[in-house]
């Protein structure tokens, strides 16, 4: 049976021009953070973004925003709130902020729910946070939304650079495009990482050192586009 | 209807010690390092103990380890190998290290199966390194496994806290017992999370410097033992 919603996906997409999967094989890496000051920096550069937190595991896109208390407005679909030049859309206004221990198949129902009754404004690039790994949310979403690419961050750690290649194997038998990978938290020299995304025959978009002052910055905008890690990320902007 | 799988757990759990399942808020904490450097220092200490890797969003335990190409006996079930000391179970062994784009259910039935599967030798301690976050395997673990405490890892980062706290509210409404909290690879003097999860009413177990030389002991048991981090751990063994 096919669920009727699923029908309604590429109509409500259908004015979003690049699409971006902001993935990771494994959490911790700064994948949200990522995800949110890229769209801050497209933002910046006067493109009109979309960003939509889809992380079940931890959503964290409005903390690291500070979005205060706006909420999306109902009409004819969701229509996702203004914030900081972006239109915002997170799982959290679905779940709220609560213990959502959602099982599998429920969060495929949540997210077909989510995408089928958000309603984007015109766009010129959504920006999806993604949970880390491969899981229900990643394994739906290469199933709903066309013309997704993905954008994979990882560490210098050899641990997160295992689950890297997990990642991108299943995206390539997909055939699902990837962008590149960004290595990020850098505190070394090595060149491994770089080394081994070009030995998956992917593209390097570059490294990020640690920045000890981002911690301080999340929940200030302002404060975020000033960092090193956003002068980095707008130096990629290009690229995608 | 009942599974008929889930009455034998029970039977296979009955020769375990303490069972501790070693979480996080999110990923990228240092959970399956923790988990694996806590079997270790365990044994070292003459105890009997197992180390069970349960996280299906990144299986990493066996990377740690180095545990080589040691495979589960069967008979009359499946016998973990001995790996440096430790008896060793991995999701490894059942799903390989192919990618495995597992869904919620299959999640469920491949955790209902190993632990259906898995024969212990007497143990005093087994260590379950478990994926982060509060999904399937964590919601199936507590209704399948008795007497399981849990150990939470989180780092200063306030993002990683916001997922702890989510954690531990889900856990106390379930009324599942946690050992306390660890705060891992610490770069500042904040009493921050040690402040908060006070408020939370649960016990803080420490802090763990960033360690740098972590990265490289990586697969080297002799070397992760010499560590800070297992300093750090081996002293906390004494309240696990």
């Amino acid at each position: 049976m096919v669920d009727p919603r699923t029908s309604i996906i590429d109509e409500r997409m259908k004015r979003i021009g690049k699409i971006v999967a902001v993935s990771s094989g494994k959490g911790g890496v700064g994948k949200s953070l990522f995800a949110s000051v890229l769209a801050l920096s497209l933002a910046k550069k006067g493109c009109k973004v979309g960003l939509f937190d889809l992380d079940f595991t931890s959503p964290s896109a409005h903390i690291i925003l500070d979005v205060g208390d706006v909420r999306p407005e109902e009409e004819k679909g969701i229509i996702p709130p203004q914030v900081h030049g972006l239109q915002f859309m997170s799982i959290i206004y679905y779940s709220g902020d609560h213990v959502t221990p959602l099982r599998g198949a429920d969060v495929s129902n949540s997210l077909i729910e989510l995408l089928s009754v958000t309603t984007w404004k015109k766009l010129d690039y959504l920006v999806l946070d993604m949970p880390p790994g491969i899981g229900d949310v990643t394994l739906d979403l290469i199933r709903l939304i066309k013309n997704v690419r993905f954008l994979i961050i990882t560490t210098s750690s050899q641990l997160a650079f295992q689950t890297v290649k997990k990642l991108t194997r299943l995206l390539g038998t997909l055939k699902i495009p990837v962008l590149g990978i960004v290595e990020n938290m850098k505190m070394n020299h090595s060149k491994a990482t770089r080394q081994q995304t070009r030995k998956l025959g992917l593209s390097f978009l570059g490294e990020i050192p640690y920045d000890a002052k981002i911690e301080e910055a999340i929940g200030n905008t302002n404060k975020l586009l000033e960092t090193t890690f956003a002068k980095k990320v707008e130096q990629m902007t290009t690229r995608i």
